[in-house]
């Protein structure tokens, strides 16, 4: 399989998990990543988001985000509007420990961490993160840039508007519908 | 490997999830499904259970339920009922994903979902619902027609009566015993 | 693969998942295990401890310590000190399930159980128990002797202390700290 290059968008903890699941993907070739200023990492530091213009034009076409946490959304939404203005390429990003059902549809940019099960017809929008062990039902609807937190549990046909925040080992029951931006914490139940 | 017909019989979103582990498994093709009336499904609508006995006879042998819901256990246990009365093979459903010990014995017609874990010397009997991502570890004895919901934690030789269901995300520390019938809410733990 | 005998030390509930892990990744053949009395189990008993050294001598260079229970540290350091100055070597044990990744490090004696998720750049100590469907983020730090119960989540970056017990399906979120032995009760969540 030929290897495309990606470059990763803001380097933090997140971004080691999502490193490391595009390299047991295999599928794509990390050149470094942009931040603020150079982080904790075993990439090559390739400057600030004003790079990204030069980095598209030699040749980078595919991009990660590499921000993930709580209260960040809006960073991440105005990171995507910058990135697609480029011209850049978000791919889904899946852990091949992942389990995606044939009949589930995934939008542009999601992460899919380690051993995460999107169940059947179930739908994932864009720049959504469903973290290590995040588990979505049949039927559930996650909206774009949504955060499913590690361990996270929604049962089936639960719909979870744009921007939210599901906390870690959190669960939602069945036909539930969690509000835009709405942060459940982590270790709550939604009944 | 040659597939065997297999009749879905109740149609909601649990047969969804069963469905695609049966696809998933590769075992059998599913003709159809029979529902009191006809579900937004993919398959084929095969009539009321008032056909299941010309299903039968038309060569289909096997039967999954796909009604999963919790307070239906009576319902699962009436369909259980007839369909071993024409003669039907209900046979384990497990999803690839899931992780059963050679040491687990596990029951006629129970379901095994995505991710779910059966471990050493755990015994299930006969039409259970293991769902996705489940955990029964060692020694654990879950009866008949129990439902162990998404996510849910049974920690070592947790004993489950006839019927129960443990909710989703739940916890129960080891050693304890659910009585037949009972219902551990989600995100519970029983101490 | 030429496979090496080992001795299982102490067997309750615990050293069933732990063999069970041993035989599915196929690296160790258990000879059969020590304790203070002959246990309900498919493995010869050898004797009691006191038989270790007899058991090195013939030739059986690798142990696992079976022991797992809460309130069992001090057993299991006092075990590691005897093990070790007998001699034996106490390779780390991995359910081929769970995923380690390539950034994590796992000290001597751990164990790994079914599913149990490991993530970038993590920290595990020595002797400390992953267990069943366990989750450490990224960047955690797990120290020695320490037992992550089965299905508990630790958070990106948690740091948790020697001979600390996480209980089963419990939450500890991003960067919080669980000193040495403490205990982090099933279900709890941590924030």
């Amino acid at each position: 399989m030929m290897m495309n290059d990606i470059v990763l968008v803001g380097f933090g903890g997140h971004a080691k998990s999502v490193a490391d699941c595009i390299e047991r993907e295999g599928k794509y070739h990390i050149v470094g990543y942009t931040d603020m200023r150079e982080a904790d990492s075993r990439y090559s530091y390739l400057g600030t988001d004003d790079e990204l213009h030069t980095i598209f034009g030699g040749g980078v076409k595919n991009a990660a985000i590499g921000i993930g946490y709580m209260g960040k959304g809006a960073v991440r939404q105005h990171l995507y509007a910058t990135l697609k203005q480029i011209g850049f390429y978000l791919p889904v990003i899946t852990d091949p420990s992942a389990i995606v059902s044939n009949t589930a549809v995934v939008g542009e940019g999601t992460f899919i961490g380690k051993c995460a099960v999107i169940n059947a017809e179930a739908s994932i929008g864009k720049m959504a993160i469903i973290n290590t062990k995040a588990l979505i039902e049949h039927e559930c609807v996650v909206d774009d840039f949504s955060h499913v937190a590690v361990g996270a549990v929604l049962c089936g046909q639960v719909k979870v508007g744009e921007g939210a925040f599901i906390g870690a080992n959190s669960t939602v029951i069945q036909c539930r519908q969690i509000e835009s931006n709405a942060i459940v914490p982590a270790g709550a139940t939604i009944r």
